[in-house]
Protein backbone atom coordinates (compact mmCIF):
# COMPACT_ATOMS: atom_id res chain seq x y z
CA UNK A 1 0.00 0.00 0.00
CA UNK A 2 1.06 3.48 -0.64
CA UNK A 3 0.16 5.20 2.42
CA UNK A 4 0.80 8.78 3.69
CA UNK A 5 1.87 8.65 7.54
CA UNK A 6 -1.37 10.05 8.47
CA UNK A 7 -2.98 7.22 7.09
CA UNK A 8 -0.84 4.50 8.32
CA UNK A 9 -1.48 6.30 11.90
CA UNK A 10 -4.99 6.36 11.12
CA UNK A 11 -4.95 2.66 10.33
CA UNK A 12 -2.71 1.53 13.61
CA UNK A 13 -5.57 2.88 15.56
CA UNK A 14 -8.35 1.52 14.10
CA UNK A 15 -7.00 -2.07 13.98
CA UNK A 16 -5.47 -1.80 17.52
CA UNK A 17 -8.75 -0.47 18.56
CA UNK A 18 -10.35 -3.52 16.59
CA UNK A 19 -8.15 -5.86 18.37
CA UNK A 20 -9.29 -4.17 22.11
CA UNK A 21 -12.95 -5.12 20.74
CA UNK A 22 -12.60 -8.53 20.02
CA UNK A 23 -11.20 -8.80 23.38
CA UNK A 24 -13.91 -7.21 24.51
CA UNK A 25 -16.22 -10.20 22.96
CA UNK A 26 -14.10 -12.54 24.49
CA UNK A 27 -14.83 -11.29 28.13
CA UNK A 28 -18.46 -11.49 27.40
CA UNK A 29 -18.25 -15.21 26.51
CA UNK A 30 -16.71 -15.61 29.48
CA UNK A 31 -18.85 -14.12 31.24
CA UNK A 32 -21.87 -15.65 30.04
CA UNK A 33 -23.76 -12.61 28.78
CA UNK A 34 -26.49 -12.81 26.59
CA UNK A 35 -25.76 -14.01 23.26
CA UNK A 36 -27.77 -10.89 21.33
CA UNK A 37 -25.36 -9.20 23.69
CA UNK A 38 -22.31 -10.72 22.15
CA UNK A 39 -23.61 -10.78 18.63
CA UNK A 40 -24.23 -7.17 18.54
CA UNK A 41 -20.47 -6.69 19.67
CA UNK A 42 -19.62 -8.91 16.86
CA UNK A 43 -21.36 -6.58 14.58
CA UNK A 44 -19.70 -3.75 15.32
CA UNK A 45 -16.72 -5.17 15.01
CA UNK A 46 -17.52 -6.58 11.54
CA UNK A 47 -18.69 -2.63 11.10
CA UNK A 48 -15.01 -1.04 11.85
CA UNK A 49 -13.59 -4.03 9.90
CA UNK A 50 -15.75 -2.83 6.92
CA UNK A 51 -14.72 0.78 7.35
CA UNK A 52 -10.99 -0.46 7.25
CA UNK A 53 -11.50 -1.96 4.09
CA UNK A 54 -13.46 0.90 2.60
CA UNK A 55 -10.53 2.89 3.35
CA UNK A 56 -8.21 0.91 2.04
CA UNK A 57 -10.36 0.56 -1.07
CA UNK A 58 -10.18 4.71 -1.57
CA UNK A 59 -6.58 4.91 -1.14
CA UNK A 60 -6.07 2.59 -3.87
CA UNK A 61 -8.07 4.50 -5.90
CA UNK A 62 -6.11 7.70 -5.14
CA UNK A 63 -2.76 6.13 -5.58
CA UNK A 64 -3.11 2.88 -8.00
CA UNK A 65 -5.33 3.21 -10.07
CA UNK A 66 -5.40 7.02 -10.37
CA UNK A 67 -1.35 6.69 -11.19
CA UNK A 68 -2.17 4.11 -13.72
CA UNK A 69 -5.23 6.16 -15.26
CA UNK A 70 -3.12 9.63 -15.77
CA UNK A 71 0.00 7.09 -16.97
CA UNK A 72 -1.64 7.57 -20.47
CA UNK A 73 -1.41 3.21 -20.60
CA UNK A 74 -4.44 2.57 -21.89
CA UNK A 75 -3.37 -1.12 -20.88
CA UNK A 76 -2.27 -0.66 -17.60
CA UNK A 77 -4.99 1.46 -17.19
CA UNK A 78 -7.33 -1.70 -18.28
CA UNK A 79 -5.66 -3.97 -15.72
CA UNK A 80 -5.85 -1.29 -12.61
CA UNK A 81 -9.76 -1.94 -13.39
CA UNK A 82 -9.72 -5.33 -13.42
CA UNK A 83 -7.17 -5.11 -10.34
CA UNK A 84 -9.87 -2.70 -8.53
CA UNK A 85 -12.50 -5.10 -9.56
CA UNK A 86 -11.08 -8.67 -8.23
CA UNK A 87 -10.38 -6.22 -4.62
CA UNK A 88 -14.24 -5.66 -4.62
CA UNK A 89 -15.41 -9.15 -5.98
CA UNK A 90 -15.64 -11.08 -2.58
CA UNK A 91 -17.08 -7.62 -0.93
CA UNK A 92 -20.11 -7.23 -3.53
CA UNK B 1 -25.68 -17.34 26.70
CA UNK B 2 -26.10 -21.30 28.09
CA UNK B 3 -22.49 -22.82 27.01
CA UNK B 4 -21.29 -26.32 27.84
CA UNK B 5 -17.62 -26.04 28.99
CA UNK B 6 -16.37 -27.49 25.97
CA UNK B 7 -18.21 -24.58 23.75
CA UNK B 8 -17.09 -22.31 25.97
CA UNK B 9 -13.72 -23.38 24.91
CA UNK B 10 -14.06 -23.50 21.45
CA UNK B 11 -15.10 -19.58 21.56
CA UNK B 12 -12.27 -18.78 23.76
CA UNK B 13 -10.01 -20.46 20.81
CA UNK B 14 -11.82 -19.30 18.16
CA UNK B 15 -11.46 -15.40 19.65
CA UNK B 16 -7.98 -15.71 20.44
CA UNK B 17 -7.19 -16.88 16.88
CA UNK B 18 -9.18 -13.53 15.58
CA UNK B 19 -7.20 -11.47 17.49
CA UNK B 20 -3.95 -12.49 16.38
CA UNK B 21 -5.60 -12.43 12.45
CA UNK B 22 -6.03 -8.73 13.54
CA UNK B 23 -2.59 -8.18 14.83
CA UNK B 24 -1.84 -9.59 11.59
CA UNK B 25 -3.65 -6.83 9.77
CA UNK B 26 -1.35 -4.50 11.87
CA UNK B 27 1.56 -5.87 11.17
CA UNK B 28 0.78 -6.02 7.16
CA UNK B 29 -0.26 -2.06 7.33
CA UNK B 30 3.49 -1.60 8.83
CA UNK B 31 5.21 -3.66 6.65
CA UNK B 32 3.19 -1.62 3.31
CA UNK B 33 2.16 -4.99 2.25
CA UNK B 34 0.02 -4.78 -1.36
CA UNK B 35 -3.63 -3.85 -0.33
CA UNK B 36 -4.94 -7.13 -2.20
CA UNK B 37 -3.23 -8.97 0.52
CA UNK B 38 -4.39 -6.81 3.32
CA UNK B 39 -8.12 -6.65 2.11
CA UNK B 40 -7.81 -10.78 2.05
CA UNK B 41 -6.57 -10.99 5.50
CA UNK B 42 -9.33 -8.76 6.81
CA UNK B 43 -11.84 -11.15 4.56
CA UNK B 44 -10.50 -13.77 6.60
CA UNK B 45 -10.96 -12.42 9.88
CA UNK B 46 -14.47 -11.09 9.03
CA UNK B 47 -15.50 -15.25 7.93
CA UNK B 48 -13.65 -16.32 11.04
CA UNK B 49 -16.53 -13.55 12.89
CA UNK B 50 -19.28 -14.77 10.90
CA UNK B 51 -18.46 -18.54 12.05
CA UNK B 52 -18.60 -17.59 15.59
CA UNK B 53 -21.83 -15.97 14.63
CA UNK B 54 -23.57 -19.23 13.28
CA UNK B 55 -21.97 -21.11 16.46
CA UNK B 56 -23.84 -18.29 18.54
CA UNK B 57 -26.81 -17.93 16.61
CA UNK B 58 -27.01 -22.46 16.64
CA UNK B 59 -26.43 -22.75 20.28
CA UNK B 60 -29.25 -19.84 20.67
CA UNK B 61 -31.55 -22.08 18.86
CA UNK B 62 -30.64 -25.36 20.44
CA UNK B 63 -30.74 -24.50 24.23
CA UNK B 64 -33.35 -20.61 24.83
CA UNK B 65 -35.46 -21.63 21.72
CA UNK B 66 -35.74 -25.26 22.24
CA UNK B 67 -36.79 -24.54 25.92
CA UNK B 68 -39.34 -21.79 24.96
CA UNK B 69 -41.19 -23.97 22.46
CA UNK B 70 -40.57 -27.86 24.87
CA UNK B 71 -42.07 -25.25 27.64
CA UNK B 72 -45.91 -25.47 25.73
CA UNK B 73 -45.84 -21.98 26.17
CA UNK B 74 -47.40 -20.73 23.15
CA UNK B 75 -46.75 -16.88 24.33
CA UNK B 76 -43.31 -18.05 25.30
CA UNK B 77 -42.70 -19.64 21.75
CA UNK B 78 -43.71 -17.11 20.01
CA UNK B 79 -41.52 -15.08 21.89
CA UNK B 80 -38.51 -17.08 20.77
CA UNK B 81 -39.03 -16.31 17.38
CA UNK B 82 -39.28 -12.83 17.61
CA UNK B 83 -35.94 -12.74 19.39
CA UNK B 84 -34.30 -15.52 17.05
CA UNK B 85 -35.66 -13.19 14.14
CA UNK B 86 -34.30 -10.51 15.80
CA UNK B 87 -30.71 -11.66 15.93
CA UNK B 88 -30.65 -12.48 12.20
CA UNK B 89 -32.11 -9.23 11.03
CA UNK B 90 -28.97 -7.14 10.98
CA UNK B 91 -27.31 -10.02 9.17
CA UNK B 92 -29.40 -11.02 6.85
CA UNK C 1 -42.92 -24.90 2.52
CA UNK C 2 -45.44 -25.71 4.94
CA UNK C 3 -47.50 -22.13 4.26
CA UNK C 4 -50.93 -21.35 5.53
CA UNK C 5 -53.04 -19.17 2.77
CA UNK C 6 -52.28 -15.77 4.58
CA UNK C 7 -48.32 -16.42 4.12
CA UNK C 8 -48.82 -17.63 0.62
CA UNK C 9 -50.76 -14.73 -0.38
CA UNK C 10 -48.01 -12.51 1.39
CA UNK C 11 -45.22 -13.68 -0.42
CA UNK C 12 -47.19 -13.72 -3.71
CA UNK C 13 -47.66 -10.09 -3.52
CA UNK C 14 -44.24 -9.50 -2.26
CA UNK C 15 -42.46 -11.76 -4.99
CA UNK C 16 -44.56 -9.80 -7.63
CA UNK C 17 -43.71 -6.33 -5.96
CA UNK C 18 -39.98 -7.25 -6.61
CA UNK C 19 -40.67 -8.69 -10.31
CA UNK C 20 -41.82 -5.13 -10.85
CA UNK C 21 -39.09 -3.34 -9.20
CA UNK C 22 -36.63 -5.34 -11.46
CA UNK C 23 -38.74 -4.19 -14.01
CA UNK C 24 -37.65 -0.66 -12.84
CA UNK C 25 -34.10 -1.11 -12.76
CA UNK C 26 -34.56 -1.68 -16.55
CA UNK C 27 -36.47 0.58 -17.47
CA UNK C 28 -34.01 3.41 -15.41
CA UNK C 29 -31.36 1.44 -17.50
CA UNK C 30 -33.02 2.29 -20.60
CA UNK C 31 -33.51 5.54 -20.14
CA UNK C 32 -29.48 6.32 -19.10
CA UNK C 33 -30.24 6.88 -15.35
CA UNK C 34 -27.57 8.11 -12.99
CA UNK C 35 -25.96 5.01 -12.21
CA UNK C 36 -26.44 6.03 -8.40
CA UNK C 37 -30.11 6.20 -9.06
CA UNK C 38 -29.78 2.71 -10.30
CA UNK C 39 -27.78 1.15 -7.72
CA UNK C 40 -30.47 2.41 -5.19
CA UNK C 41 -32.69 0.51 -7.22
CA UNK C 42 -31.24 -2.49 -6.99
CA UNK C 43 -30.37 -2.25 -3.44
CA UNK C 44 -33.87 -2.02 -2.74
CA UNK C 45 -34.46 -4.97 -4.53
CA UNK C 46 -32.19 -7.03 -2.36
CA UNK C 47 -33.66 -5.67 0.42
CA UNK C 48 -36.93 -7.04 -0.65
CA UNK C 49 -35.50 -10.26 -1.08
CA UNK C 50 -33.87 -10.35 2.47
CA UNK C 51 -37.40 -9.61 3.72
CA UNK C 52 -38.61 -12.61 1.81
CA UNK C 53 -36.14 -14.96 3.29
CA UNK C 54 -36.35 -14.17 6.34
CA UNK C 55 -40.01 -14.76 6.41
CA UNK C 56 -39.14 -18.21 4.58
CA UNK C 57 -36.33 -18.51 7.92
CA UNK C 58 -39.25 -17.76 10.57
CA UNK C 59 -41.92 -19.72 8.89
CA UNK C 60 -39.00 -22.79 9.18
CA UNK C 61 -38.77 -22.42 12.54
CA UNK C 62 -42.31 -22.02 13.54
CA UNK C 63 -43.05 -25.34 11.27
CA UNK C 64 -40.68 -27.87 10.68
CA UNK C 65 -37.99 -27.33 13.45
CA UNK C 66 -40.81 -26.62 15.62
CA UNK C 67 -42.48 -29.97 15.12
CA UNK C 68 -38.66 -31.95 15.09
CA UNK C 69 -38.14 -30.04 18.70
CA UNK C 70 -41.47 -31.40 19.92
CA UNK C 71 -41.93 -34.94 18.43
CA UNK C 72 -39.50 -35.97 21.30
CA UNK C 73 -36.96 -37.60 18.90
CA UNK C 74 -33.30 -36.61 19.50
CA UNK C 75 -31.64 -37.45 16.14
CA UNK C 76 -34.63 -35.78 14.72
CA UNK C 77 -34.10 -32.50 16.28
CA UNK C 78 -30.66 -32.54 15.42
CA UNK C 79 -31.20 -32.90 12.02
CA UNK C 80 -33.30 -30.50 12.10
CA UNK C 81 -31.05 -27.40 13.78
CA UNK C 82 -28.43 -28.71 11.21
CA UNK C 83 -30.45 -28.24 8.64
CA UNK C 84 -31.54 -24.66 9.63
CA UNK C 85 -28.24 -23.95 10.10
CA UNK C 86 -27.01 -24.77 6.23
CA UNK C 87 -30.11 -22.44 5.23
CA UNK C 88 -27.98 -19.99 7.53
CA UNK C 89 -25.04 -20.68 5.74
CA UNK C 90 -24.84 -19.06 2.68
CA UNK C 91 -26.29 -16.16 4.12
CA UNK C 92 -24.77 -15.11 7.11
CA UNK D 1 -24.88 6.34 -16.75
CA UNK D 2 -22.90 6.52 -19.76
CA UNK D 3 -23.14 2.86 -21.45
CA UNK D 4 -22.01 1.73 -25.11
CA UNK D 5 -24.67 -0.01 -26.77
CA UNK D 6 -23.25 -3.35 -26.18
CA UNK D 7 -23.26 -2.80 -22.28
CA UNK D 8 -26.49 -1.45 -22.58
CA UNK D 9 -28.06 -4.72 -23.98
CA UNK D 10 -26.13 -6.86 -21.93
CA UNK D 11 -28.09 -5.12 -19.02
CA UNK D 12 -30.77 -5.04 -20.61
CA UNK D 13 -30.56 -9.29 -21.36
CA UNK D 14 -29.11 -9.83 -17.56
CA UNK D 15 -31.80 -7.85 -15.77
CA UNK D 16 -34.72 -9.79 -17.80
CA UNK D 17 -33.23 -13.13 -16.95
CA UNK D 18 -33.33 -11.58 -13.26
CA UNK D 19 -37.08 -10.91 -14.02
CA UNK D 20 -37.33 -14.86 -14.84
CA UNK D 21 -35.55 -15.74 -12.18
CA UNK D 22 -38.14 -14.09 -9.24
CA UNK D 23 -41.13 -15.34 -11.23
CA UNK D 24 -39.51 -18.84 -10.85
CA UNK D 25 -39.38 -18.33 -7.03
CA UNK D 26 -42.76 -17.28 -7.49
CA UNK D 27 -43.92 -20.50 -9.21
CA UNK D 28 -41.99 -22.39 -6.41
CA UNK D 29 -43.75 -21.06 -3.55
CA UNK D 30 -46.76 -21.40 -5.18
CA UNK D 31 -46.14 -25.61 -5.82
CA UNK D 32 -45.09 -25.39 -1.96
CA UNK D 33 -41.28 -26.41 -3.13
CA UNK D 34 -39.32 -27.50 -0.15
CA UNK D 35 -38.02 -24.00 1.68
CA UNK D 36 -34.44 -24.54 0.76
CA UNK D 37 -35.00 -24.68 -2.57
CA UNK D 38 -36.64 -21.48 -2.55
CA UNK D 39 -34.00 -19.93 -0.55
CA UNK D 40 -31.45 -21.44 -3.31
CA UNK D 41 -33.02 -19.11 -6.08
CA UNK D 42 -33.36 -16.23 -4.27
CA UNK D 43 -29.75 -16.64 -3.42
CA UNK D 44 -29.00 -17.12 -7.58
CA UNK D 45 -31.33 -14.01 -7.79
CA UNK D 46 -29.19 -11.97 -5.22
CA UNK D 47 -25.89 -13.22 -6.65
CA UNK D 48 -27.06 -12.11 -10.04
CA UNK D 49 -27.98 -8.53 -8.85
CA UNK D 50 -24.56 -8.51 -7.43
CA UNK D 51 -23.32 -9.13 -10.46
CA UNK D 52 -24.74 -6.13 -12.39
CA UNK D 53 -24.05 -4.11 -9.32
CA UNK D 54 -20.26 -4.56 -10.26
CA UNK D 55 -20.74 -3.94 -13.66
CA UNK D 56 -22.17 -0.56 -13.12
CA UNK D 57 -19.23 0.04 -10.27
CA UNK D 58 -16.99 -0.53 -13.13
CA UNK D 59 -18.43 1.10 -16.02
CA UNK D 60 -18.41 4.06 -13.54
CA UNK D 61 -14.79 3.48 -12.74
CA UNK D 62 -14.21 3.55 -16.52
CA UNK D 63 -16.66 6.55 -17.49
CA UNK D 64 -16.92 8.64 -15.15
CA UNK D 65 -14.33 8.87 -12.60
CA UNK D 66 -11.53 8.56 -15.28
CA UNK D 67 -13.02 11.85 -16.53
CA UNK D 68 -12.52 13.36 -13.29
CA UNK D 69 -9.02 12.29 -12.78
CA UNK D 70 -8.21 12.79 -16.86
CA UNK D 71 -9.64 16.53 -16.40
CA UNK D 72 -6.60 17.57 -14.44
CA UNK D 73 -9.11 19.28 -11.74
CA UNK D 74 -7.78 18.25 -8.38
CA UNK D 75 -11.15 19.06 -6.82
CA UNK D 76 -13.55 17.30 -9.54
CA UNK D 77 -11.32 14.07 -8.99
CA UNK D 78 -11.60 14.30 -4.99
CA UNK D 79 -15.76 14.74 -5.79
CA UNK D 80 -15.82 11.81 -8.07
CA UNK D 81 -13.53 9.74 -5.45
CA UNK D 82 -16.23 10.70 -2.72
CA UNK D 83 -19.04 9.70 -5.17
CA UNK D 84 -17.38 6.30 -6.04
CA UNK D 85 -17.16 5.67 -1.98
CA UNK D 86 -20.66 7.12 -1.06
CA UNK D 87 -21.83 4.13 -4.11
CA UNK D 88 -19.83 1.76 -2.36
CA UNK D 89 -20.72 2.62 1.46
CA UNK D 90 -24.67 0.95 1.24
CA UNK D 91 -22.43 -2.43 -0.28
CA UNK D 92 -19.46 -3.05 1.93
Amino acid sequence: MQLSDDKREDFRSRLSRIEGQVRGVQRMVEEDRYCGDVLNQIHSVQQALKSVERKILRNHLETCLTNAVQSGDDEARQESYDEFMDLLKKRI
